[in-house]
């Protein structure tokens, strides 16, 4: 059993945004030598995500919004208790559980195994620093 | 280590619906002759899910009223920017982040290592066409 | 290959608590004596989750009342068509499926490949009564 591991740096310049990373994981597929297995893919950040969905620019207008309903952004202490701890980020907390943290692909042929419109996002909803996400490959 | 892959189509009459696939999975997992691993069972498309829970009717209106709560079909551009593109589905996205794009089972003695009640469905949330679920399984 | 299980056990006293059981997994880990590889957490009951996120009490009494308002506790028949079934917990259901059914987890020289904040928490919404999480672990 073959096994690799890299780690993948962002610094996203706004609060909330979706990356398209499809073509980073797969390099690291190519890198790792791996033609049968699994591919692991998560933030390593506790207010990001790991999702795959459509890189169509109107939908993810639509998940920020929808996100942002379903948990606001509202850094007084008054609606989450987690930001009485001095943190302003609980709603990045409560979007990335909507989100998900990871996403597990197939590998076969050398390739990722994927439907025809899938690809992978790292979704950042507490952005401004230096954050990762991991890639680990297992396989043959 | 042992790696089969095998697809699963479904063309579901409904715009939304849920379809008990375990024992499917099941026969990929028998077929693949794989005792000791993991098995990945994935929407191969990003307005589907799969996911693990009840096979009981009066939960899955639930889910579909809940879901439609959370975000309501809207053809109309007003409310989802995706639908600018030409597109109906935008709901179905976000229903699918909801409820998942796929489950990791683990295989015990060639058996998929179950609770009591858990059963593995296919969520479609734009159906009345031809989609896919795919099913790999590593081990040995 | 290597594979190694382990359920761990919970009897909860409330409906609804989070648990950090990142240490047990982490003991886990080291008896399986796989330092390449995955691991896998799920919880083995529908009403239940597995999740990563900060160890935080704050932020769980914030996800408590998320959860709460997003999916009610309500036993009547009347708001979930399941409760007519004899149960009182398709709140919990719902709950779930919110905060996901498992984590899949590297491991990277015989630890989890964790980042600085993460951590692995069992997720119960109908507590009470003796209830199961499974800890699948492939590699080498």
């Amino acid at each position: 059993m073959k096994s690799y591991r890299k780690e993948l740096w962002f610094d996203v310049p706004n609060r909330m945004e979706f990356i398209n990373i499809t073509g980073e994981v797969c390099e690291v597929l190519r890198e790792s030598g791996v033609t049968e297995g699994l591919c692991l893919v998560n933030a390593m950040h506790i207010t990001a995500s790991v999702f795959i969905n459509d890189d169509e620019p109107g939908l993810h207008r639509d998940y920020k919004k929808w996100l942002e309903e379903l948990a606001p952004f509202d850094a007084s202490p008054e609606r989450y208790h987690h930001n009485r701890t001095g943190e302003d980020n609980a709603d990045a907390h409560h979007k990335r559980q909507i989100m998900g943290r990871e996403v597990v692909v197939a590998i076969t042929d050398g390739q990722l195994d994927f439907g025809p419109w899938e690809q992978i996002f790292y979704g950042e909803f507490d952005g401004r620093r230096r954050k990762r996400a991991l890639v680990k490959i297992i396989g043959e």
